[in-house]
Parts: C-alpha cells; structure tokens; sequence
C-alpha cells in the first residue's frame, strides 16, 4: 500500500518536474537543433527525478503553494544530469548505458554530449534566475548552487573519484568522494526546499541531517546495486565499479556490512523526521525505497 | 606613444583582474590539489584579458569606483577561459597550445580539463552572484550572463561550428557562428561595465553597437592571423582552422577582402565612441590595436 501511494506521488512529481523542463528549454526543433536535441536526450531519458521529489516534499512540509519550488527542483535535476553526462564522456567514465538508454556521447558524439552538459549547467543558474521567487532568495539559491557545484564540492568529489581509480582507498578518501559527489547535492536538493519552504532554523538543520544520513545510504545501496543488480532495471551499465575498481562501500566494507550501513543510516534519516509527523509520511517511505530500491 | 599608453592601461587592468581572480579561486595547495591546478592552468596562462578590459574600460566612461567592476570583470574572463579549456578539448578542437603554453588537457589530462572548465563556469556565476552590487543588480548580471552561453548562445555558436568543419558554409552561417561564439561574450563584457556604470539606455545602445562591431572585427583578424600569423607570437597553434577546413572569413571571402571588412568595423565602433569624447581615448586605441594585433 506504501509503495502504492510511493509511486503514485512519485510519478504525479516528476510530471510536474518535466513539465517545468519542457517548457523551460529550447523545443528539438529549434535552431541549431541537433544541440537542444543532446540536452533533451539524458534529461528526459525518465529519470526518476529522486533529488527534485526531495526538494518538492521537503517545500510541502512548510507549504503549499507548489508552483513556488517546481522551478526550484528543476534547477537541481539541471545540475544533477549536467553531472550524468559528463561523467559518462569517454575522459571519465566511458558509459554507454544510462537512464535505460544510450548515453548523450554514444548517440550525439562527445562532442555535443560535452556541450549538452555545458548547457545542462548553465540553465541551472538560468532557471533559478528567473524563477518566480524574491530577488534574494533567487540570489541566494544561486549562490548556494555554485558554492556546492565547484570545486570544492560536487567537482572536487568527481576529481577524487577519478584519482582515486584503481587505488587502494582509505575510509576516509571514500567518504570524502561520496560525500562531495553525492551527499551535497541531496543535501542542497533538501535544502533548497526548506529556503523556499521558509522553514526555521532547527527544522532547516533536521532536514539537512536527513538529506545527509538519505544521500549517503543511498551511494551506498548505488555501489552494491553495482554489484548486485541487473543493467535493464538500473538503466545503465553494472559491475564497471569492480571493473575499474572505483571507491566503493563495498570494497572497503565488504557487502553485507556495507547494507548494514545504510539500514542503520535510513533509520536514523526516518527518526529525524518524527517531529513532522504524518506530513513526512512520503518522506519516510522514499527512505525505505532508497534501501529497497524495489522499483 | 598612444601604443604605450594602452599597453600601459592593459597591463594595470590586467593586474587588477588577475589579483581580483586570484583571490576568489581556491589556493593551488587546497586539497585536492589537481583539480585547483588545472582551473589555474589555463586562466593565468597570461591572456591579454580583453573582455574584462572592455567591460572595466566601458565602466570607466560611466564612474571611476573601479573596484565594483573588477569581480564583473573577472566573471567575463572565467566563462571566456571556460570555454577555451572546452574548446581546446580532444572532442572539440584537440588543440596542443592556449596562450602560449600547453593546454590544459595536455598537461592535466583530458577529464581534469574538462572538470577544470566546469569549474570555471560554476565560478563565473559564483563571482557573480557574492560580489559587491546591489542584489538587483547582481541578478540581473547573471541572468544575462546565463542566456549568452546557453545553447541560444556561445553554445549554439559553437555547435554550429562544428557542425560546418569540413563544408562549404554558407555567410549566413559563418554570421551565425561568430556572432555566437564570440561576439556575444563581446558584446556582453561591454554592457556589464554599461549596467555597472549605470549608463543611460541611449550609451548601452550605443556601446554594444561598439561592441558588436569591435567582437566581429576581431574575430575576422583572428582568422587572417590563423593563417598569416605565427605560433610563438600568438601562443596557440596556427594554420589549425585550413586544416580542418573551419568556417572563416577569408575562406568565404579571401584575405583582402576580409581585412577590408575589419577595418570598415573597427572604423565604424570608433565612430561609434564620438559622444565619449577624450574618455574613451583608450577604447580607440584597443579598436586599433584589435585590428593590427601589433603586440
């Protein structure tokens, strides 16, 4: 029955995200088309919109009027397949297979793919510049987005991923990985939805904690999916990590401490949403769909 | 003597826009290294920092509190050296030298350049968005700066350009292609310093005709040199745009055409100056030295 209602708002939220996307960027058929084609490719190759439906429920805690965080989410999924398609180029990690279908390089050549994502990033800023919110708090966005997009954040993450390719990693080396190239944008997606939300400063910091302890358990199930899944119902390819031994949890912690890890992380993110009561239920559910993946 | 005296201007500016970066990026020795030194890299590969000097100098003409412009400045010069990291990239260009030393992909590998270019976009909206203006006005510098490289812009420009290698183009797409690519980021730096300077709307008008002219003829001359001019002088490869059969002005128009064509634009962006009167004495000089390139 949870799953039910899961999937039904689930889905309900990712319409009204692609809608804002759609209706946000160039139409394929506008010139020069083959570039807007390139960005529409993985931005609409049926996402499961995760980061946008953490900011939408998290806005719906503290209001209502959801036509204020549509082009919010938006922004934040902007950003996270500007980062898809780029990881994917042949330089990092060489996909072929992502969101079920082939990668922007494979189909459009890396080099529209590599600037589709270009594009990708840019209209993240642009989205939220002209959004429909007050002058400050677009500002505000906008900064926040660009401190947690660079080099010091998601950037700084990718550049470890790849150094530490193939290496030997310390705890503490897979922790800063995930934590930049994952944790921060789930962080920012929660984030986001408090701002917008005008959540105060305790429920703000709570729902922080829960887009951490969330973010995290999620990598952790996304590297042994790696292992343990099939591509078809990934949608991209599996047992790459292994192949190129990327940093994974289940490398340096073995699998089933690894699971153990993440179960421990999903209850601590449901126990920090106790004080939001019933309102929080879709919150508590996509937890245990971030363990379960059952999808 | 007007030639040193511009020399004189370029290189102060220069400097103010170089201290100004140098201050917002993250130190070289900033964990994780690598990564910080390839945003470097190519920025401080000693660019002639043109498109900042239009927007300081252009901001000059409207007030001398020279320290609001610098950080818009240095905004135009990250997304300008974004996008020459991009471009120089093995999918793209695949070019060996930028500003006189080995491009970024070169001596850092190709997925570090291409993080160190993303990084560069991230941080031109960042400088952007934290610098010393007015929230209205801050906003509104990264609005339109987002619209100007998304892919109605610098990226449609340059698609379309490689779209074109290899096939005879058409004026009209060898327009579009230099209007795009560079023109826009020209016309851009100079309205910055209009906004900035809070100019009048008939002088912002009057300064992107200058810019628009000047940005044309400057890429017209850019194309003559890549095949008149030499390596060492101009610090990139030469001879590259033949090779690969680009979209140029002398291949649509022949060389001496061309040049007549630069020389009736910078003459028109000088005349365009006229109401600025002795103020404007270094932009004369800069619509010159653009046409000569005597450097």
């Amino acid at each position: 029955m949870n799953k039910m209602l899961l999937k039904k708002d689930l889905r309900e939220k990712r319409e009204l995200i692609n809608i804002t996307l759609d209706r946000f960027l160039p139409r394929k058929d506008e010139y020069p088309k083959e570039i807007h084609k390139a960005v529409r490719h993985t931005l609409f190759a049926g996402g499961k919109r995760l980061r946008p439906y953490l900011t939408i429920s998290t806005f719906m805690l503290f209001s209502d009027d959801i036509d204020l965080i549509r082009p919010v989410g938006a922004a934040v999924e902007l950003l996270h397949t500007y980062t898809l398609v780029h990881d994917d180029l042949p330089e990092i990690d060489n996909d072929e297979y992502r969101r079920g279908r082939k990668t922007c390089h494979i189909v459009y050549g890396p080099d529209l793919a590599l600037l589709a994502g270009d594009a990708l990033l840019t209209y993240a800023f642009e989205m939220l510049g002209t959004c429909d919110l007050s002058v400050d708090l677009k500002l505000k966005l906008i900064k926040e987005l660009a401190a947690e997009a660079g080099d010091h954040g998601l950037i700084a993450g990718q550049m470890m991923d790849i150094e530490c390719e193939g290496k030997d990693v310390t705890s503490n080396q897979l922790r800063f990985i995930h934590e930049n190239k994952t944790g921060r944008l789930i962080r920012l997606a929660v984030r986001f939805g408090c701002y917008v939300g005008k959540a105060n400063e305790t429920d703000t910091l709570r729902m922080e904690q829960f887009g951490d302890k969330l973010g995290l358990a999620f990598q952790i199930i996304d590297d042994i999916l790696d292992i343990e899944g099939d591509t078809k119902k990934l949608g991209k390819s599996v047992g790459k990590d292994r192949e190129v031994s990327k940093a994974t949890y289940p490398a340096v912690y073995g699998i089933e401490e690894s699971r153990e890890m993440a179960r421990k992380l999903i209850d601590e993110a449901k126990d920090l949403l106790a004080p939001f009561g019933e309102e929080a239920e879709v919150l508590r559910m996509l937890a245990d769909f971030v363990f379960t993946r059952d999808f």
